[in-house]
């Protein structure tokens, strides 16, 4: 996993290749072109928000190996925005160009109960989890996890879909088909005081820092607010930075990762348990834009060209809103708002659930817990 | 020049327009792009480095009457990044769609002599000045200004080039044949203490709104450094932006305009004379990038779409440092250290004089003059 530290950093006027076209792609290519990078960006979808940002574009599938190694030809260093990305094609990249982050963290954060047993490995807590393969498995899973409990498929979930609450034994057979019979893992349902998040960035000479924690609240299983400082003890939110900087390096991850925790009663103090790893940029970490001097997507460049990180503090307090689906029709009202940082995807259709844009909001900086 | 007033808002989605591919259409486009527009660049250079973030463009003379009707028939507003731009390019687009600023702020910006005129007659003080259209002019245009003075061409000056500064009227005939014989305009040189520019933007219905005054300091012709806030008093700094709004509102500009002031001892106070007018984003604002919550580009777009202003309040004091021609080979110790928030604008080739990037340094907010 070290393969390249200590490569010479890539000097401007370099281009980073992007696997994947969305609004993370979008938002890594306008910080990479700030540095004075060029950006050439892969994605299947024609109408790719990132294109319009980017100096170069390929319409493919990420199993058209042809495609991929042309895009290896003309880029100096490739990253991607989702972790969905094809395993297959990053590993054909890293064939003759470097992929940062490299395919193993990849790996680990497409399979959620590789995911787990990768965290519980490095002594991180999370809820009990269990395999469910087969109905086979059933019985001993809830005898792990207990109910209520979610069952989710292993692979391709965001946004809460592939997955199914599951309130009794009695509900799983149900899950399991509405899931297809895929590969799952069965988690049990955390009673969780709030969900907090911390954006990482490791850089290529294996250096880590943080962000400072964000309080997340998501309506139907979407993320709604990022809210920094989130509303934990000053300890908490130290303990969460800690825990993924851990997680960054055990993975040996390059560039912004994010983690998500849930906070739990703990004997006398706040306990962390990990939800989920995101292994790039994070929808949780856009308040960064606005109340950083260097935001996730500099920093995750910054990581990927081999250059040293930019600092992490904040020096606002900030709430970041996403605008889903319609949301996008308010954005005259909030062109108007001086309160309103407004960042908008340039996506053409509105789909309801469809991530358009976010709005940041800056506060004067209170940092609780002293 | 009220033509747009009134009309919608361009709703994100919709193309603007650039003239110009340089740095400024480059950090224009990038502002844009935030608020979820799409850009479409025109420049006769095939390596501008605004192309690299556009979604279009278009590689033509400001001359070629066919490209710019296809330009217009492909943009829903134009806008431009340099007052050299060709006038009859403006007029031409500008009978199709909407063009902000409009060209009549820019006949003004775009003659010394013009220029000049407008700003007495509008009661603003200037340096004492007269035209020079042929030697027959010396010995009065001389008694005017007296000497030292410079000799200026009206048209096509930039950072110092098209200039000639005359000792004694003796001097006057080798200046103005070194100039080609030009219509020109000689000024007195002022005796000032430091020079000062304020950012102003107008909005589509009229309302303005100003940057706090930077102080600037200039090497070879060429702006070095940006310092906010100025070392003047805060009547003076509030004197520049009021007359900055004068001046935006008397040419019925839309967008941002910059306006650069000599300093002058005064009777008890500082004095203020106007020394130009740039008509568009400017050097001297680049320090708003980071420092403020809106930049100077963000507030040109929201102009130029017929949105309202952004506020143009700094959360920090602020240094910029322009990196000029081999400046740019410093590029890694300045992305190792915290304290630089690092621009570069992806040229490809480096000449000396040529602006490669900025520096913008931040410092906590210390007002002065209270």
């Amino acid at each position: 996993m070290a393969e390249q530290v200590g490569r010479a950093a890539l000097p401007p006027g370099s281009t980073i290749g992007i696997l994947g076209g969305g609004q993370l792609g979008r938002m890594l290519a306008l910080a990479a072109a700030r540095l004075g990078f060029r950006c050439h960006v892969f994605c299947p979808d024609p109408r790719s928000p990132a294109f319009d940002v980017s100096a170069a574009h390929t319409i493919a599938a990420y199993d058209e190996f042809e495609a991929l190694d042309c895009f290896a030809a003309a880029v100096d260093v490739a990253t991607w925005e989702f972790e969905n990305v094809d395993l297959a094609a990053v590993e054909r990249l890293a064939t003759t160009i470097p992929v940062r982050p490299g395919g193993a963290g990849l790996a680990t954060a497409q399979d959620r109960l590789a995911e787990k047993r990768f965290l519980t490995g490095a002594g991180i807590a999370v809820a009990p989890f269990a395999s469910v393969g087969s109905e086979a498995d059933f019985a001993t899973a809830g005898a792990v996890t207990g109910f209520p409990a979610i069952l989710k498929a292993r692979r391709f979930g965001y946004d809460g879909k592939g997955q199914r609450r599951v309130g009794t034994s009695a509900d799983l057979q149900v899950a399991f088909i509405e899931l297809g019979r895929a590969p799952a893992i069965l988690e049990r349902v955390v009673a969780f005081e709030r969900e907090i998040s911390v954006v990482a960035v490791r850089g290529l000479a294996g250096e880590v820092a943080a962000y400072d924690a964000a309080e997340n609240v998501h309506e139907d299983h979407i993320l709604r607010t990022s809210t920094v400082p989130a509303a934990v003890a000053q300890q908490t939110a130290a303990a969460a930075a800690l825990v993924s900087s851990r997680i960054a390096a055990a993975l040996g991850h390059v560039g912004v990762l994010a983690v998500e925790f849930f906070v739990v009663p703990g004997s006398g103090a706040e306990a962390l348990l990990v939800n989920e790893i995101a292994p790039r940029v994070h929808n949780s970490g856009h308040w960064t834009e606005d109340a950083c001097a260097v935001s996730q997507f500099e920093n995750h460049v910054r990581a990927v060209a081999g250059w040293p990180l930019g600092p992490t503090g904040r020096h606002h307090d900030a709430e970041m809103t996403n605008m889903i689906g319609e949301d996008v029709a308010r954005w005259a009202s909030l062109a108007a708002d001086p309160g309103a940082r407004l960042h908008l995807y340039g996506k053409a259709s509105v789909r309801p659930g469809r991530k358009m844009g976010h709005v940041n909001r800056l506060f004067a900086r209170h940092d609780r817990g002293h």
